[in-house]
């Protein structure tokens, strides 16, 4: 079958590396699986947890002789791995990454990688609130979103090649421009995900409520942004750094929106308030019809479990 | 038993009138059950629905003879309504609420109600975010927490009774000041409703990234605000316009650590973005160690259902 790889190399094992490295193995997509990563503790904890067939510290050997190597490190450290694989990349492999960045990630790998190699950017839209080698498990990936963002001139069949390694590994896949992937991310997700750390920092700094009230009454709304604002720090501090257009100009929208409730709570305008509660009502219906959620009371929870 | 009350009247059917009244009738916590709502369909509803003994549009005639009214009514509406039930309460009843604010609920009722009946005031923390007397479930109680905020002289048997009977719906019921309540409950759900709104508007107000786009890859972190945004509007109104200067307090302050992360991320402040990002992170351990929520990736989700 063509979909194999000989020999599938992952940079970085965290979340999203050691579950592609798990659900790699489980269908089969590559002969052999080799893992490299920056720190002696963590390669010695995939090796534990039995992630691959190889382990290497030194990136460049890492990739040696492999026809699918997949950065999963911060956007942030794409630019210095890529300058260290670069000359020890086989002719004709495919070189792909995670990154929740696109433009920024292209620009720093781009002019680095030789011309023998083919490169095709990915992101797969999925993730926890964990992080780390034991974080991951093979079913990540499974009915999420993964956008491919291929450069004016890739070529087609490595495209084609991450497009079926992505479907098997259980994702969607979609084909998108790198500019447009970074705005529609922002709003998806990056500024959620900012949101998120403001408002429990924002709790986190209160003089005149406790931090055991606040935990305690999470249920109310605030627990959801406690996930996202879980989420690994480097990996946030790296995407806020390389969206800086997109994020700044969601967030200026954002806080104009914000400023405006203010005022209508300030003013008691309760006419505002409705038509702004009211119109966002029609969005959550409709995510429900394109199947990215149910219906069902308290998102999916159960109802039983969700004060345990 | 003490717990069983002859005759329980639910002025307003929503979410928590309905679930109160399917909850009641399954643990037999009253002999019957009256139902009073404001418009003759949704009344109607009720009666199909078969959620109460009688049904009444005249709230004073509904409250007749009553040894617990529970007001299940927007915020805004408790003072009228109190009003209109008053001459008609029965002596040694006792009146009950379920609104998400209290300091302003408990003066605009309070000085409406005879001498001869006793206040107490409660908040079950509880909901989802579908309303009207379809939403309603007999669990929806079970295992959230319901506040009472009794007033200074309040009669200590009444308050021990509607603990009582809050407990025999599932919840798990504390006490406190109207006032503390109040700004607990503006950092743990009434910002972080608002702020859902707000993204959820901003998101619908973009020129450049089409709804369409929006609503497909929300799972990266938009779905969960989605949710809290599809609240009822009307409810949502009432809460801002009657906790206004707790949350313009909580909103003060977020928007000006907003404005600090905005800053670290135009100048490209990488330290600043993850001193913020790291020290969140021990809250979500804690509301874990607290047993509000468990450790399982995604949020207890079914990762198998998640994209369905």
């Amino acid at each position: 079958m063509t979909l194999r790889f000989k020999r599938l190399t992952l940079i970085g094992i965290g979340l999203i590396g050691s579950s592609i490295a798990l659900a790699a193995h489980r269908k089969e997509l590559a002969e052999e699986i080799v893992i490299s990563t920056r720190t002696e503790a963590t390669l010695q904890r995939a090796r534990e947890l039995e992630l691959g067939d190889r382990y290497y510290l030194d990136a460049g050997e890492a990739v040696e002789g492999a026809d699918l190597v997949i950065l999963c490190v911060p956007v942030g450290a794409c630019e210095a791995v890529t300058k260290w694989i670069a000359p020890s990349l086989a002719p004709g492999a495919i070189v792909s990454d995670v990154g929740s960045v696109k433009e920024v990630v292209i620009n720093a790998m781009q002019p680095h990688l030789p011309d023998t190699v083919h490169f095709v950017p990915a992101h797969p839209i999925a993730g926890t609130e964990h992080s780390g080698p034991d974080a991951g498990f093979a079913e990540l990936f499974e009915n999420r979103w993964c956008l491919l963002t291929p450069l004016p001139g890739s070529d087609e069949q490595a495209v084609a090649r991450i497009h079926e390694f992505w479907t098997a590994l259980g994702s969607n896949v979609e084909e998108m421009d790198a500019h447009r992937h970074d705005r529609v991310l922002a709003i998806t997700s990056h500024l959620p995900h900012l949101i998120a750390y403001n408002l429990v920092g924002t709790a986190h700094d209160l003089e005149t409520v406790t931090q055991r009230e606040v935990i305690k009454f999470s249920a109310g709304g605030f627990r959801d942004s406690t996930r996202l604002a879980a989420s690994d720090p480097t990996m946030w501090r790296d995407v806020f750094l390389n969206n800086k257009d997109a994020v700044l100009e969601m967030l200026g929208r954002f806080s104009e929106e914000l400023a405006a409730l203010q005022r209508a709570i300030r003013w008691g305008d309760g006419e505002a308030l409705y038509k702004a509660f009211e119109r966002t009502r029609y969005i959550r219906r409709n995510i429900i019809e394109a199947g990215q959620e149910t219906a069902e009371p308290d998102f999916g929870r159960h109802v039983k479990d969700a004060g345990e």
